[in-house]
C-alpha cells in the first residue's frame, strides 16, 4: 500500500473578516528515485500513488524501454521512495544523453525536438478516429468529475485515457507529466491498444504534454486549457488533433480537424 | 529584441452549434539552451523574454553562482535560443551531481531536501517583514493584473515581487519555475533588497516554488492555489510564510502566521 495521497493539517483561515482554526486536506507530495541497474536515473518529485505505472511510463517515455518485458524485476519501496528496476538487457545509454538537445541539420524543415530522447520516442499518429463536438465535452466532463475527491485539496493534474464512450482509466497527480506518465504505465503493463483511444487532459497543452501524448500513441487530446505555439507544430507533425478550451459548450480546435465530425462536412463560417 | 511571446494562429471554433474560422493567440514556447564555459548545461522550454534574468536566475538557483560578478560574459543568441555563460571561476561542479538525491542520516529529523543543489542554495529566511490581510488581498489582486495580455493566451504562470505597497517587476512564463527564476535573475542583476519582499504567484506551491522562494530569499509567498505538504514542511522549516487560495475576500494561512497581522492579536476561533 502507497502512503495516503492527501492528509490533513490545521490551517488557518480569513474569511475577510476574522481567522479561523480549521483542519484543511492537502495534497501529499513525495520524491520518488529511480535506481536503474544499480546507478541512481532520476528522481521525481509527485502524489504517492501507482508508482509502479509511472516508473514504467516515465522509462518508456525517456526511450530507456519499449515493453513492459524489458524489464527484468521492478521493486519499490514506498516507505523511503526508492524504486529499483533491472532491465533484461542492462541499459548502458549514457543518461546524460538523454537531456541533450537535438539540433537538426535544417533549420526549421525538420521535427522541432528539442531533446534526443523525444526524437527516438515521439510516433507520428496515424489513427482514423474520429469524434463529435458532444463526446468531446462529456469525456471533458466525465474527466474531472473522475478525480473530484482529490481534486479538492487543489490543483493536481488529472488525465484520463478515454475511448469516445467513456473513461478506460483516470491517473491524478500533483505533476502534470507524472500523471501522464501513470497513463502511459499502464498501457504498456496492460498492453492497451491505442488506435482508439483519447487523451483528456486538465492542464495546458505544452510541447511536453503533446510529446507525452504522441510517445502513448493517442490520435486525440482534449483539454480544458490552452496550447502553446511549439505544441501545435509537433500535433500539426505527429498527426495529433489538439481540442482546447473545453468549456461549457464550447471548444477550439488547432490542429488535424479531420477527427472532429461535423468539421469537414460543415461550412465554417469565416469570422476573420 | 527577444522574439514574440504569442503568435496568431488559425484556428476553428465550436460554439456549441456551429464551427466557425478564427483568428487566435497563442503563447510562444521556445526552448534555450545554456552552453557553461563551453558545455551544455541545460535546455528549458519557456517564454521568449527576459532570457538574461531567466540564465542568471536559473544558474543561481543550481548553485552555479551566488552573485552576478561570478559571471564573466552572457551572451544569448535570440535566434538560435542559445545562451554562452563564462564563468569567473571555470564551472567544475559535476553537472550530474545537482539533480543527485540527498539522503540525509537523519531520517525525518533532517531538513526534507531532496536535490544536493537544493541543500546547498536554499536559505532560512529570518525578516521581521508582517502584512496586513488587506494587502495579501491587493497584492494578488496587482499580480494577476499585471499579466492581463498575455494571459488571455491561457494558462501562463505569472510571478510578482512586491512590497507591501505595490509590485515591484512582475515576470511571465510558460513554465512555473520559468517565471521565478526570472525574478530570482532580476534581483541579483539589480541587486535588490529582499528584506522587504514577498512573492505573490499564479499557480501552486510545490516543494520547488517553496524552495525557489527561499533561494531568493523572500519571507511570504502568496498564492491563489494550493500548497503541497512537501512545500509547508519546507516552509514551516526555513521560515517562510505560507498564504494560498486566496480568491474573493478569504485566504489560507498555513505557516509561520506570525507575518499576518492580526493573527496574533484576534483570539482564534476553533472551527474545529
Amino acid at each position: 500500500m502507497l502512503k495516503e495521497i492527501t492528509t490533513s493539517q490545521n490551517i488557518v483561515r480569513y474569511n475577510g473578516q476574522s481567522f479561523f482554526e480549521e483542519e484543511d486536506d492537502i495534497a501529499v507530495e513525495t520524491a520518488l528515485t529511480i535506481i536503474l541497474d544499480g546507478k541512481e536515473f532520476a528522481t521525481m518529485v509527485c502524489t504517492p500513488s501507482e508508482w509502479n505505472e509511472l516508473v514504467v511510463g516515465f522509462l518508456a517515455s525517456e526511450g530507456v524501454i519499449r515493453f513492459y518485458q524489458d524489464i527484468e524485476s521492478l521493486h519499490i519501496d514506498e516507505e523511503k521512495g526508492f524504486a529499483y528496476v533491472e532491465l533484461v538487457n542492462k541499459h548502458c545509454i549514457q543518461k546524460d544523453f538523454h537531456s541533450k538537445r537535438f539540433i537538426g541539420s535544417c533549420c526549421g524543415k525538420g521535427r522541432q525536438f528539442y531533446f534526443h530522447n523525444d526524437m527516438k520516442t515521439a510516433k507520428t499518429v496515424m489513427t482514423k478516429l474520429t469524434i463529435t463536438p458532444e463526446q468531446c465535452r462529456e469525456l471533458m466532463k466525465k474527466m474531472q468529475e473522475s478525480s473530484s475527491h482529490f481534486q479538492q485539496t487543489g490543483g493536481v493534474h488529472n488525465a484520463a485515457l478515454c475511448t469516445r464512450e467513456g473513461i478506460v482509466v483516470s491517473r491524478t497527480d500533483i505533476g502534470r507529466h507524472n500523471a501522464l506518465d501513470k497513463l502511459y504505465g499502464y498501457c504498456i503493463i496492460n498492453r492497451i491498444p491505442l488506435k482508439d483511444k483519447i487523451i483528456a487532459f486538465s492542464g495546458r497543452i505544452s510541447s511536453e504534454v503533446l510529446l507525452k501524448a504522441a510517445k502513448i500513441g493517442v490520435g486525440i487530446i482534449l483539454s480544458k486549457s490552452a496550447p502553446t505555439n511549439l505544441a501545435l507544430d509537433l500535433a500539426e507533425e505527429l498527426g495529433i488533433t489538439t481540442v482546447g478550451f473545453i468549456r461549457g459548450n464550447g471548444f477550439n480546435v488547432y490542429t488535424h480537424q479531420e477527427r472532429i465530425q461535423g468539421i469537414k462536412s460543415d461550412r465554417l463560417t469565416s469570422m476573420l
